[in-house]
């Protein structure tokens, strides 16, 4: 049995406006229906795996917990990282917590943000690996290039020493052209996907020999880790004295057991939206268009609407890329889409919202997303999913009227209980104390119009909530 | 004095999705803070000039008030059009109008699309043209040329009859790029600017003459015209009669008694994006932005953001311009922007509303915004002019909350009347005859939730009505 291990704590900008610090690219609908985070966890499911561990962030517990409850994968376990510190430390924090049920156990550490055409080609690759990871070897797995590619990291592949395992020559770090075409000649030459297979133990060993200032830095937050409702977080006091590093420099450039199988079917780490168009799928000239957009006369396109809302229209147009949000919108020469991150820069400089938030957000419950806000007053949509609930809370600020569109809610207000349906509402004035419930079997959607001097998120007291936050 | 007479029914698609046939051009603000209908009703006040005539569709009567109002002009007139027959029966209505008060009454027709940069300077070209317009003459204005257009038609100007009045030599239509750069070449020539001042009788024997079929089909609907609230309807029946056509083709190229006043200063048609682009400021790169745009290593770009909630990003672009709404977003190369037209087509072949209507909606009380629109529930802004009121009305299939987020409002609900204002609400249910007024001195602001089985507009009965309208 394999555990998979989902790295899933990055927060990229490269694919703004549809990734955002909020909601990053892993938790995004990018190529297909669901997340690259959703796909990543279903393609290491089935016989020989486990239920997956996942670590993620603090801001991301509940998209993955409702990412994971939409696709029916139950993890063993949810890590909360107090703050990233790159691969490295959360590897090891895996590889720990794996290791205290069964150190001789394999599992594979995977990113969570890429994307691969063929699941059961990769879990065969991921099979071939097994005797020598069993053996005490890091199994990682090369990429066959299909071009001279200078985003990537690459490998280099030695003699084969188990069938279809290689040993790992070295690292190569991202190359320049010229040497991009060189290793590009070389069949040897892989592209590093970050992939590694190895039993617990070897794994923390590795950490042990390489990088023994991570290791013991990050033992004692896994000694002094709690539950909290289905995730166990990290101890945050010694976490915040972990180095920040990836697991690449830190441990396998370093290591001497290192092996490598090749993977020859179609993989992307859709790092940017020029790559995004490379994957999408085209028309001849080489146009792709995804929810309403309409390509008049153009050629070599990438045309997203993100909402069902906004229809977006592209004329004569060359290698241009344009997403549309509700809220936001980037249009790009593909040759210049790794410029995106210093626009989501300029953004926050200027203290857009946009930079780092979706409009939809997430929470234990459910979500909501803001339709209008103004001065004094803010209309939001709220969905709260079956049995779900908001915290007993209360306002110093804002009243708030709340009318039922879809669903049954049960509401209390100052003690008062009682059951809303489609059509009814309720008056929560400044200092009530109150709460919805969803206790059916369908979602509840309800319109909450806010009205008061203040309409920040943090005028809120909780005075009990179930998913145990504090503000 | 001077009447002007301005001409504002027309409804292109060219400026889509700032411009729709809901909402079109010469409404919408495309360079400043007023519109072109706006500014060119300020272009002819003051010294000299009596209350303008405005000649419109019936779409665009309470568009037309709400920014004659907004800006002080108060119309000697406004004249609904049945429907659109061009430009030649408008003028003709018009000066039959002016005439029957006087018909050696002075007529200034301008379209109301175009854009002056120097109001004072066009006035001073009228002014030259009086002595000849009293002596009988149609007196044109021709543009300057700044290049070899051939994006519109050109006046060929011969000899001088009084200071700064030139005989009309002819009307040349739109050249083609060899044509344009030889007129371009010959001081002669000028920009066709579509402005004409003549006595009313003037203009009304030239129809007489030289256009008999629209002057007799004209005529009778102007006799059967009525009132109607600010308006003055004219007579549906005999005008659907009445031959399409353009003053040029109809009148101005066949009459003799037709003189050119020259102006030198800046003047734009507007007609299309790239236009835009030209009239509006840039910088050093040729970057026009405006609203929460952005541009990143951009050159000769406009991009505008039409929505406070909206953020615009360009990167690396050249020769583009990007135009993002809350429900739209046109991105096209500078060169291509005449495909518009057949982009919007695709749209309304779709069924898509973009294509046609803007997500605000203009009615005599003010305006109201669809928030949300979902199956089986409708969440709406509203915003009540003071003064004004909704009709007293009734729906079939929908209940709706009112909750009012700004102002006071009297709400009468099945005969019970009582005044609400920020953070109170009140609810309707199906078949409730209610009516919101504003009875105050500042906007009253809604939110409206409906929720019922058919949300359609067409859900109305109107029991009474301050702008006598039947559904």
């Amino acid at each position: 049995m394999i555990t998979p291990v989902l790295l899933c704590g990055g927060s990229g900008t490269r694919l703004w406006p549809l990734s955002r610090q909020s909601y990053p690219k892993q938790f995004a609908r990018i190529i297909g229906g669901e997340s690259l985070f959703q796909a990543s966890a279903r393609r290491f499911t089935g016989a020989g795996f486990a239920n997956p561990v996942i670590i993620t962030g603090d801001d991301f517990r509940f998209i993955v917990t409702e990412q994971l409850d939409a696709c029916g994968i139950s993890p063993a376990c949810i890590m909360i990282e107090p703050e990233g510190r790159n691969t490295a430390p959360a590897a090891l924090a895996a590889a720990l917590f794996v290791a205290a049920h069964d150190p001789k156990a394999l599992i594979l550490l995977v990113p969570s943000d890429h994307s691969v055409a063929d699941a059961e080609l990769f879990r065969d690759a991921v099979t071939h690996g097994i005797v020598a990871a069993a053996k005490g070897q890091i199994v990682t797995f090369g990429i066959t290039p299909t071009r001279p590619e200078t985003g990537y990291g690459w490998l280099e592949a030695g003699a084969e020493t188990h069938p279809g395992v290689f040993r790992l020559e070295r690292f190569i770090e991202k190359p320049d052209r010229a040497q991009a075409e060189t290793l590009f000649r070389d069949t040897r030459h892989l592209w590093n996907a970050g992939v590694f297979l190895a039993r617990a133990a070897t794994l923390i060993d590795a950490f042990r020999t390489h990088a023994p200032e991570i290791f013991h830095a990050v033992e004692p937050c896994l000694d002094g880790a709690h539950p909290d409702l289905r995730f166990t977080r990290i101890a945050s006091e010694p976490w915040a004295k972990v180095p920040e590093n990836s697991i690449d420099y830190a441990v396998m450039e370093k290591a001497r057991n290192v092996s490598v199988v090749r993977f020859s079917g179609h993989w992307s780490d859709l790092g940017g939206w020029e790559t995004v168009w490379q994957e999408s799928p085209r028309d001849e000239a080489g146009n792709a268009q995804t929810g309403k957009a309409t390509a008049l006369n153009c050629e070599n396109t990438l045309l997203r609407s993100e909402s069902g809302e906004v229809e977006l229209v592209g004329i004569g147009l060359k290698n241009v890329v344009a997403v549309a949000m509700r809220d936001a919108v980037m249009v790009a020469d593909l040759s210049e889409t790794q410029s995106v991150r210093q626009a989501v820069q300029t953004l926050r400089e200027r203290g857009a919202a946009q930079a780092a938030q979706l409009p939809v957000d997430h929470r234990p419950w459910g979500w909501f997303e803001t339709l209008v806000l103004e001065e004094r007053f803010q209309v939001k949509r709220i969905h709260v999913t079956p049995g779900a609930a908001l915290s007993l809370q209360s306002h110093m600020h804002r009243s708030e009227h709340w009318i039922i569109v879809a669903g049954t809610a049960r509401v209390t207000v100052d003690g008062a209980e009682k059951l809303l349906t489609e059509n009814q509402s309720v008056y929560i004035p400044v200092g009530a104390v109150h709460r919805i419930e969803n206790p059916g079997k369908v979602p509840v959607v309800l319109i909450e119009v806010q009205t008061g001097a203040y309409l920040g998120e943090d005028d809120i007291v909780r005075h009990e909530d179930l998913y145990a936050r504090q503000a």
